[in-house]
């Protein structure tokens, strides 16, 4: 399938990486690809987008537009601060029929811990986005764990726990389950439409606690809805 | 332990009578006993509060004065919206130095579903109620599951499942930690102080989604934090 990965941060390389291990055709998106490719300065995780480019030569790098214009269904794995900013960019048109999978959270982190989610009152990030988008087929998953654990699910309990899914066209949402199941999700669960992602933008402020209470890196653990 | 459940509703009840039966000298409060004992509607859940009574000689009504000024620790069982007003009416000075527990959810269904979860940006309930009541040592906990798998978790999956617990008093907490075993709660996860409140209230709009989405009685799901 061809893919657009918006961000260029750990979220958007982990799922490029993943799509691209997995024989699709993506393009990552960035505001701007040459000033992405010639800093030198290396991320917290030590990586540079030229370092990351170099261990995965099925990648191509594209302005925001020019990776959605690629896509057939486009990633927005950008901080949902900034989301709406970086979709205007990649342009309407690129994104209209498209299916948008929203694995964002915008998460205000100015007032300290636990941080503010943003808009709460104005509906989530995912419904502010179809709004703004009105074509795209927008989808919302993956936001509820950390990087690793949304692109490889089994390398915690064997993937013994829960990935929400959710969104207002249900095709687009099966195709978004399908990608799942690839990247080795079982429990993936339909919460129903798009009102239902402020749930799972939710979730961020007791998630950010659990890191800290628990001691252990983020992939170290995860919401399992057990029933 | 001399325990007061302020609220007669389905939460204070289950909790109520779980304590009691664990040999607690429990007082329930109400609003005005008199009015709750005449009352022949029954509930939602087909239940009176002078019927409940009857099926449990070993607990006693009271206002919500009695019952906190009968307590060594205070359970705070009512609706979130009405809590700091019940708080209010069972006395500051009833509830000084005691133990409050609050396991309630302040929820405003009056836009729809999902709920507004109240006043987040002034932090979370348990937050309002030790800045209301300081002299009291607040724990939540609780607050996050079906009445009837608060006081008996045993009942899903065996109690493979989690409860969240916090607050800034470690001995309030510590005493509360051993209500909660008493209950059959194992997986009980500290999650830090009150702030990490906010968390675990946001965890409600995710919860009502999930009842809707799974069909089934909210007691037959329960979030576990695999790890």
């Amino acid at each position: 399938m061809r893919i657009a990965v918006l961000g260029t941060g750990v979220v958007g390389r982990t799922i490029a990486g993943r799509l691209g291990g997995l024989g699709h055709d993506v393009v990552v998106g960035t505001r701007d690809p040459a000033a992405s490719r010639a800093r030198t300065e290396p991320d917290r995780f030590g990586v540079t987008t030229a370092s990351w480019l170099v261990e995965h030569p099925e990648l191509r790098l594209g302005t925001f537009g020019e990776a959605a214009a690629h896509g057939e269904l486009v990633v927005n794995a950008t901080s949902g601060q900034v989301s709406l900013d970086v979709l205007a960019s990649a342009g309407a048109a690129n994104l209209a029929g498209k299916i948008l999978v929203d694995v964002a959270n915008d998460l205000d982190f100015s007032k300290g811990m636990p941080p503010v989610v943003g808009a709460t009152s104005q509906g989530s990030l995912a419904e502010q986005i179809q709004a703004a988008f009105p074509a795209a087929r927008v989808v919302k998953a993956l936001n509820t764990m950390n990087a690793s654990l949304m692109a490889d699910p089994t390398s915690l309990a064997g993937g013994d726990h829960s990935v929400f899914l959710l969104g207002n066209d249900p095709t687009a949402k099966a195709a978004v389950g399908e990608i799942l199941r690839s990247f080795g999700w079982h429990d993936i669960i339909d919460l129903g439409d798009l009102s239902t992602a402020r749930g799972t933008e939710l979730l961020l402020p007791i998630w950010l606690s659990l890191m800290s209470a628990l001691g252990t890196p983020a992939s170290a653990f995860q919401f399992k809805v057990v029933r």
